[in-house]
């Protein structure tokens, strides 16, 4: 959102006006971190880089929640093609997740304050 | 998914095929408690016990995030203007929320392992 103060905006996600589109990651981590901490932060920054990128916001406790957003389907597709990210979305199949659900979605309203 | 281990369903949200709808309830908790605790399993309570309710997913560490899964935007609607949930709302506003965004999400797709 627009009004957002920067503090804000570093937890919250600034994205403009609907529609745009949200990737709804929900995770059951394995025991440990074995490299997990290190790829979270680069595929953050990695994810950032990338063409359609809007922002992320993202939640552990038992479940973690990672939701980040992107103009346009064809964005989400290249992201997930993305070599680097290829190879931790394997890495999280075989080590750092138990199990894991995407869904993608359509932001058609969105309020807040 | 339909895959899910019991253990797994109370965190994941058991949804069916999409289309469906997100809530993607993003916040930033004033401090203390105040009585939002008690107020947030009692809304998760009454909430799934609305017409279209498909399950929630939840989280909170820096940000919070809630993402509540409906079967359409009318049953989304009729939550939302719950008489007891405006309560909450406003309470929510006035004391337990320096902050809150809410994203509304038609889910187009999912997958998961």
């Amino acid at each position: 959102m627009s009004n957002l103060t920067d503090s804000k905006s570093s937890l919250f996600a600034n994205t403009p006006k609907p529609p745009y589109y949200a990737v709804i990651f929900t995770s059951l981590r394995t025991q440990g971190d074995d490299g997990y901490g290190e790829m979270a932060v680069k595929m953050v920054e990695l994810a950032a880089q990338q063409s359609g990128f809007l922002g992320v916001e993202s939640a552990r406790e038992e479940v973690g929640i990672t939701v980040s957003y992107w103009s346009d389907l064809e964005s989400i597709k290249q992201w997930k093609a993305n070599t680097e990210h290829l190879k931790a979305q394997r890495t999280g199949r075989e080590r750092w997740y138990d199990s894991y659900q995407v869904r993608i979605a359509k932001v058609e309203r969105d309020y807040g304050f």
